[in-house]
């Protein structure tokens, strides 16, 4: 046994969970003090006005109030939006959530024929575990819990994101400093709020489901299992309909604002820039809030899986077992001082500043975390110990343990690093994609999408090398481990990623209030950063998604009872490569989605310019809400085919073909998927960048190539255009592909090695 | 024992093989017959002119002469260019063979310390086997053996088609059907010349060999599998170096003529222009020709050596084992006949009956073969028989065999006409992607990407299939002889594809030499239905280049003497997902070298048009020469990186990790690697065949859409620029990356099984 107790355990980690809730509520009330003064508006049908206009009298006099005005109206418009979004897509998610669950339900409960009688332990030989039947009931109850605090953290990080965007937006009047710490104290309620939550609940979860598993752990930690399917399943939801939201609402107003009218873009007057704003909220951040927290989840139920087959679980080592929920726990802790050195410690004076603070943060963090895992890896874990390798037992020492947690959180730190030497543009891989701008958009494309190629080599090279390490030292428990350290600073990862569409939201809504010059700039500046980040933390979900899906993968072929996953058998081989082609097909389905939700757009936002008198001269106010209401429709609906395809997969491989097809579906679409996500994400942001490096102008270089409307800056925005739905639908969805069929087959595996394989049953 | 003797067997190989060299010699004098009268050209210095002149009458009068001239002047430029290249590749070929050569004696040689002593066999228990320096010695010869066919092969094709490519023009006066024959002649010629060659030089080798190695079939076929290691490397030089050729030729001659000096496309005052019709012939014809070669070369080899180690090669049944070079000897038979179907049993009558016909000639020579198959499999195998199956042994029919065949050549004929579909602008996939040039060349890109991943679905369905069928009946021979049925109609194959350049290149002429409307009709017809073939021929190569992996793959395995290829085993996992890194890393390699070589042509372009005076007013000749000359030492520079990156992976992966590792290597580079191969290749067809489809304007919906000049066609320009790297030199370049990987692997499997994994030894 470890040194620390059961007790103890027992009420460090919801302390650990609550500290983060408090922290972000402390984050959110500061967020909340930007000064109001009791200056009011006469629309006063939201609270919103009478807290946002006090500092009207930093603008000159009555522009400045009606700028003031502006930012309300557009950040009430935008909310209006997010909840639009939020109620539709919530009525497609119960009917989803009660569809699924009754699935799992009938799959689990019918392994045993429904039968209500104790069966022998599986692994923990010699005793007696609880009916299959409790365990259908338990893991449908967890996926529900799953499933909900997904939600809920979606519904959270976009309510505060739309609650912060113009205050960032006014604070930047008062300086670069104040308005960049108002943006990352945004981030951070959404970061601390997500990593404790999800925390707690498992905890809660775990002591609930305990009454009435008592000492039947295995049995136990089957069923928590469908709390990470329920998390990630809603994270596919999140991640595709919102990818597909955001950038139907983003071509469709540029293709018909911009081109066809020839008004600016950001400009209240486009029905759909309302829909653009609420899709950054809705993609980004309900989209990666759910993402990570699907990854988190599932690394946890992984180990926790594992474990519970392991020493730990037949010797009933509470403290051990416990392991990665101290280690999210000491996380909390870690990412909490590491939020002061942006907030409290460090000041931001100058825009050169911000990007530096930013990645200190991520430093800031490995560095403490490391620390961190040292300290519950010597106080949580016996010094020696077995784990389940396969149907052997592998011996391992606490500090081998020590070194799977930590070279994950390191490998995601190099991950991190590299996407942005690829997508900044501060390096010479944007730079040379703008280069080629020069000779026109094909050259541009042709070099965006080697870039993004090139960008895979050092992190599947990083991820290679923590899988061998980890699952050398630990088996796939160093492997669930080491996810769970690359995702133990999950805080600060989605603080400075939200951070990123936050003050992009803040850019817009001050371009479109028509604010000053320098308050622009600095938004500017605050974006910039944030671009940088968002990249970043699109490599932190996809590395940590592909440890994840490896170690899931491993607790899926334990389960399921095979023995080898041989690629030199048919069966394996043909799941293989059919695996692999799966991330091309889902691929094409969600770039195709994109298109023709972007077609309804431009047919609405065309019908609003024709038939509301006065709108284009800026006389009357565009049906914002229509044009929401569409993009949530029409994205949900899209949604529905990619979604089957992923969701559908396991269940059909593993009932017509069997567990040994499915391993070979699940180690393809992880080899192959990983690939095409990191290609796509980086190719689709190196072109983000590369435009806006263009557009800024900072070099001599840049100038050269520019200004806007240049012939090299329309090549550079047509390779924009076409990696959005790299970038922001089809390259972040694939995370969701291979971590979600891991998940799912891990809960259904049961079922799979009871009745799969029909197909080769029958031949 | 079969029903056909050894004897008949010995007799009936080289029959078949100089029945198909004969053929193509009569093939080769009908072409060269195109009626020639005694008209002469004061330019003597070639025969072409002669040959060329017959027809002036045809044209009206002098105007009608000077036409002719110009051809044969254009073709005399185009095959000097040709020839230059070759000379220049040879230079580097002879290198490389000699370098490689060595490398694979010393390798082999040092697996037993380079004794001259017998060895134990491995496979054929209690006999002597012939010292494995001897194989080191054999294997060496047979690489260079494989390299120089080849080289042969590829270059009596590129001379066929440079001789072709006028004729063709000049009997398009006569009528479409006249220039179709002599097109698809043509084609024929290098077909029937390349699949004769190939077998009848393995012939050889292998009789030769054996007067050496008498009873050690296994020593003698392990060597054999040296020469498949040789056609497939040049087959690597060809691709990459040809696909670098003719795109930044491509591209390098558009870049100035087009946009800077706005002279139309194929015009003859442009230095490039020579270059970029010499490109076609490099890469389409060259290029699959030796592509196509390696995996036949490939597939008979990894069949002949698992035969050797089965009971065909214990027992000493040389009908049985040569079984696969049979099936090739009929295949020639039936490609014969099916050819006669094109050139003599019908006759092209108007424009709409040629894609037909062509399409014809595989389902002709499907249905032929399928007899074929049947019949060489009950007449050269015994009724019942054991095949070896990773140190198991299988127990086969021969019409398990039968069936092993039938279905690669099946799955072959789908995956033509799925590749047909997705990029003949005759189908709804390429007519929506016209369709979304409406608004803009952003949007055209993405329906194009969408549009090349989707078109894997089936494809990868078909060789799945056919994977999971052969290898079911007969383990990894039948999934090599499956491979050898889907190639086992090469010569027909190889003629429709060659057909495509060369009317490619007709069509070229007839626009440079300003001949009459009806011509440039006629010849333009051929060529759309060329564009159509090569996009087939690329299907076709890329799933046999599957098959063909996955054979040597496990021949590999065997040889080696791994157990299991277990993805569940860090080793194995480590080597799988790097190499589905591979593909990527050597497309971005690939891609950027097309865009480095395109501007160092732009810049002699540039030169020459500003220093060569009279030029841009056409009373100069450029100096086409020194173009050719750029385009091929850029080519072959540039092509080095990513072919030392395919040669070397295996050999640091297999002497530093292991032949597990590298076993995960193969793995994943062909699941993935066939994936961005396919979609790469339908993309780029797609986006050139929409702007085709536009530019034709042969339906109301394409007339809407055009004409050359709108918007919408600009934006289909931009497609077809960046689908050009994509489908001529990244895309069909990974299907040698894949099969280049695992034949070398299976070459040196030896030396890694006795000194490989290093780094794992050490810690």
């Amino acid at each position: 046994m470890g040194l620390l107790s059961e007790g103890l355990t027992q009420i460090l980690i919801p302390v650990a969970a609550l500290i983060g809730i408090g922290f972000s509520l402390l984050q959110w009330l500061l967020v909340s003090r930007v000064r109001v003064s009791a200056a009011d508006h006469t629309d006063a049908d939201s609270g919103y006005h009478k807290n946002l206009l006090g500092d009207a009298e930093l603008e000159n006099g009555v522009q400045g109030l009606e700028v003031t005005i502006k930012c309300t109206e557009i950040q009430h418009a935008i909310s209006v939006g997010a909840t639009s979004f939020l109620f539709t897509e919530y009525r497609y998610l119960t009917i989803f959530m009660g569809v699924f669950g009754a699935i799992i339900f009938l799959f689990l409960g019918s392994v045993k024929g429904f039968s209500i009688k104790s069966e022998p332990c599986t692994y923990n030989e010699g005793n007696l575990c609880k009916p299959a039947l409790a365990n259908a009931i338990f893991s449908t109850v967890a996926f529900l819990l799953g499933a909900l605090t997904s939600v809920l953290s979606g519904f959270l990080g976009m309510k505060i994101a739309t609650y912060a965007n113009a205050r960032t937006t006014l604070e930047a009047r008062k300086g670069i400093g104040r308005a960049f710490v108002t943006a990352f104290r945004s981030g951070a309620v959404m970061g601390f709020l997500l990593a404790a939550n999800g925390l707690l609940v498992l905890y809660i979860t775990i002591n609930l489901f305990k009454l009435y598993y008592g000492d039947d752990w295995e049995g136990l930690y089957e069923s928590i299992t469908g709390y990470g399917l329920g998390g990630s399943s809603m994270a596919l939801f999140g991640r595709v309909g919102g990818g597909i939201y955001t950038k139907a609402a983003d071509v469709g107003a540029d293709l018909v604002g911009k081109v066809e009218h020839n008004i600016p873009e950001d400009d209240p007057r486009n029905p759909a820039v309302i829909a653009d704003n609420v899709g950054d909220n809705v993609g980004d951040i309900a989209g990666m809030g759910s993402d990570l927290f699907g990854s988190y989840a599932e690394s946890s139920c992984a180990a926790l899986f594992v474990a519970s087959i392991s020493s730990f679980g037949t010797n009933h080592d509470y403290t051990a077992m416990s392991y990665p929920l101290i280690i999210s726990s000491m996380g909390i802790v870690v990412c909490l001082i590491t939020t002061l050195f942006a907030t409290d410690l460090f000041e931001i004076k100058n825009v050169s500043q911000i990007e530096p603070s930013l990645k200190r943060q991520l430093l800031i963090s490995t560095g403490l975390m490391t620390a961190g895992i040292a300290v519950v890896s010597f106080i949580a874990l016996p010094s020696e110990f077995t784990l389940y390798n396969f149907g052997a037992n592998k011996f391992v020492k606490n500090w081998h343990l020590f070194f799977c947690v930590a070279i994950g959180l390191w490998a995601g730190l190099v991950i991190g690093y590299i996407t942005e030497y690829f997508t900044s543009n501060a390096y010479s891989p944007v730079q040379d994609v703008a280069d080629s701008c020069r000779t026109g958009a094909a050259t541009n494309v042709i070099f965006g999408l080697a870039l993004g190629y090139k960008s895979v080599i050092i992190p599947i090279f990083a991820i290679a090398l923590a899988i061998y390490v980890s699952f050398s030292l630990a088996a796939m428990y160093g492997v669930a481990v080491a996810a769970l350290g690359m995702l133990s600073t999950i805080a600060t990862s989605l603080a400075i990623d939200a951070y990123g569409p936050i003050s992009d939201n803040a850019g817009g809504i001050a371009e479109m209030a028509g604010m000053r010059h320098e308050i622009r700039e600095r938004t500017d500046a605050l974006d910039t950063a944030g671009n940088t980040t968002a990249a970043i933390g699109k490599g932190f979900a996809i590395g940590s998604a592909a440890l994840v899906s490896f170690a899931l993968f491993g607790a899926y072929v334990s389960r399921a009872g095979i023995k080898t996953v041989n690629v030199m058998t048919p069966k394996v081989f043909i799941g293989l490569i059919v695996g692999a082609m799966l991330p091309y097909w889902f691929s094409a389905m969600t770039m195709k989605s994109v298109g023709s939700a972007a077609l309804k757009m431009v047919e609405e936002v065309r019908r609003q310019f024709n038939s509301i008198p006065g709108l284009i001269e800026g006389r009357a106010k565009p049906d914002y809400a229509t044009c929401v209401k569409i993009s949530t429709d029409a994205s949900l609906r899209e949604m529905i085919p990619p979604g089957a395809l992923v969701l559908l997969t396991p269940l059909i491989a593993g009932t017509f073909f069997g567990v040994e097809t499915l391993a070979g579906v699940l180690a393809g679409s992880l080899v192959s998927g990983v690939q095409v996500a990191i290609s796509a994400s980086n190719t689709g942001g190196a072109w983000d960048n590369a435009k806006k490096y263009i557009e800024a102008g900072t070099t001599a270089h840049a100038v050269s190539l520019g200004p806007k409307g240049s012939d090299a800056h329309k090549a550079a925005v047509i390779g924009d255009t076409v990696g959005d739905p790299l970038k922001d639908t089809s390259g972040p969805s694939l995370n969701i592909l291979i971590k979600l069929m891991a998940v799912e087959s891990l809960v259904f595996a049961p079922f799979f090695a009871a009745h799969g394989g029909l197909i080769f049953k029958l031949l």
